[in-house]
């Protein structure tokens, strides 16, 4: 269901090396868009990354988004930069675009240049021009483009009544491996995309996203790695007709933003490299509600307890110590522990709790584990997956 | 080559599960010596790291050391001191030593307690008795009572001649999992303890460790947990008769001392849970030192390098994007990569290499990664392993 005024769509150009998986997508909006971004705080940005903070930084309407799979055009120097930039004129020459309304995503093996040199590239833009569309199958195509060790397509969407009308918003994402976003303003190898067709101009766009990302994207994580092509851009093209939203029905837009954002969020960890259990991870009752997100997000990256819940094991021992060593200050014995819904340990020591129960409960596709400080009231939620024989296999031997 | 003045041993008591397995471990000074000890600094401290912490800073001499595998004696509330405490006071009662003056550690699976209630500890300190000597054989026995998923043996001693006659320094470690040690002074699951028979008052031999632990034991990782019950003590007995040493000799002994805690620090990551391949990463050329250990940490703990060396792939991408989310401020244009001793990535650009050469040289039980920012004169080294199947095997079911 894409937002009025939006086509997209994927095709294989032969940039990835997987032979026929589809690996150049194209969003665009048939007028220029307000749009927003966030990029990877990592010091060292992909091409595409810095090609768009650039254009970002200048500001305007932002008429598509090119993005490519099979190559991260990442530390590529100066003919990267070239290359990315080529990227997206040769889309604009193509549908007639205004120059810089472009922008461009790459995802993939990192240092390797990406081969848009000659005619190839225009007659790949050519034929994704006679492949865009607004259904269910060009949205599943633009997708499958931008997929690299995904499992599955990860989109969704959401409709609101406003005041004058109705409102879309529809956002994608890709990411399994190297997954640890963080993100900052105009400065994000997860690739997300929102389009709505809301009339919101892009400073606002932008606040809207970076307080939805920190709550969402930035409270997943794989592996901890931080990639250096992370992007999430969103854009609005107001063709909802529906005019300046009202504060009541902003307040509804964001509500739908963020659920958007949170669906995609938790999709990614559900995707994790090799994951067979998605990990939901609540740290509450913490004085402090940045408290709460460092001890959540500790636990969520150590491997002893991603590979615990990978083997069924209900091994609390290993979530107190990645909860001690998160930098922050806490009395061990005032904390709860629940596992899966078992209560595991209580005020600092261990229950007796039924092993068979426990074990029984994490063999479920979907792992909840509480951690109650007794301390505060604030709270905070950090989602990842179980860490895998398959994890190591897909990581092994990745470029070949 | 145990230094003059000490008996070591170790026994089966029945504490660990695996059947047959040397679970206690006993190290004593035939007169009491001058220590130093160094434990975990994560929030959650188990009963015997608290009580070693209670001991060392009352000051005084001690004895002994009694440590024990099966079982970590963390979250175990005031019954676990209780039981820690009393290990310790078994011992000292047995060989009539000064109350107090025993140290203890412990390994194994958190949140069980120690049985050491009734009768049952005090005749495995019997039959401990009975089995503590000087020889090689002792040495191993006690080593192998607190090895839990070691895989060998990890022992060194070295021998120096100074003014009056020549000192001995002996130096055992336990530890392949949860490991990723941060101690500090009197405030470390490696357990390790060095035993010399130079005369070195307290203070002095604290800071020695705690400098030797910041060049050895912090510069290694196998998973980036840390432990909660991490364990560093020094005996000095003063048995080598050579007194009180010249600051020449000290010099001496500082080197000797240096370079055992780096063998046994080096040893833990050849050991690492399911490692096939030692990897040293060193970061050279920065500004700042503790940027040059940040980089290289931060490499040295990312799951997609881990898995790559594990794959014999000289992915370089995964260092270079490791390095930039470090928290350092480089300039990534400037950065040399090589991996097994192959220049892959120059001046932030991929350098043509031979692939095939690359295998072969990742194919070597040992890898060496060099990082070369260009931006000043000082390097740290940091030392891990790869990231095997048997990682996910041996802790996807550690409990039963």
């Amino acid at each position: 269901m894409l937002p009025k005024g939006f086509k997209i769509g994927g095709i294989r150009s032969g940039l990835s090396k997987n032979e026929g998986k589809k690996d150049l997508a194209l969003f665009i909006s048939e007028s220029p868009a307000h749009a927003a971004g966030m990029f990877t705080k990592n010091i060292v940005k992909a091409a595409p990354v810095l090609t768009d903070i650039e254009r970002l930084e200048k500001g305007g309407k932002f008429s598509g988004i090119i993005a490519n799979s099979g190559c991260a055009n990442a530390c590529t120097g100066d003919k990267g930069k070239k290359d990315a930039e080529n990227m997206c004129s040769i889309v604009e020459k193509s549908f007639d675009f205004e120059s810089g309304s472009v922008l461009c995503a790459s995802t993939g093996v990192i240092g390797q240049y990406l081969s848009i040199s000659g005619d190839d590239f225009e007659k790949n833009v050519d034929m994704l021009k006679n492949n865009i569309g607004v259904s269910s199958e060009n949205e599943d195509e633009a997708v499958l483009a931008i997929m690299t060790t995904d499992t599955f397509i990860k989109k969704t969407s959401r409709k609101i009544e406003v005041k004058n009308g109705e409102i879309k918003i529809w956002g994608c994402v890709k990411g399994a491996g190297m997954i640890h976003p963080n993100m900052q303003g105009l400065h994000a190898t997860m690739l997300s995309f929102i389009l709505t067709d809301a009339e919101i101009e892009s400073k606002t766009l932008q606040t809207i996203l970076e307080n939805s990302a920190d709550k969402s994207f930035h409270c997943v994580s794989v592996d901890g790695d931080t990639s250096t092509n992370d992007t999430l851009i969103v854009l609005a093209n107001g063709h909802s007709g529906t005019g300046k939203l009202s504060e009541a029905d902003l307040e509804k837009f964001i509500e739908a933003f963020d659920d958007i954002t949170l669906e995609l969020a938790k999709s990614v960890a559900k995707d994790g490299e090799g994951a067979t259990k998605f990990i939901e991870i609540e740290v509450k009752n913490a004085e402090i509600k940045n408290d709460a997100k460092l001890i959540a997000s500790t636990i969520a990256t150590s491997p002893l307890l991603k590979t615990a819940i990978f083997g069924a094991d209900a091994n609390w021992g290993r979530v107190i110590a990645a909860a001690g060593r998160a930098g922050v200050k806490f009395d061990p014995n005032k904390v709860d522990i629940y596992i899966g819904g078992i209560h595991t340990f209580k005020n600092g020591i261990a229950l007796n709790f039924s092993e068979e129960e426990a074990k029984k409960s994490l063999l479920k596709k979907e792992v909840k584990i509480v951690v109650d400080l007794k301390a505060g009231e604030k709270s905070s939620k950090y989602y990842t997956c179980d860490f895998s024989y398959d994890y190591v296999k897909i990581n092994g031997d990745y470029r070949s």
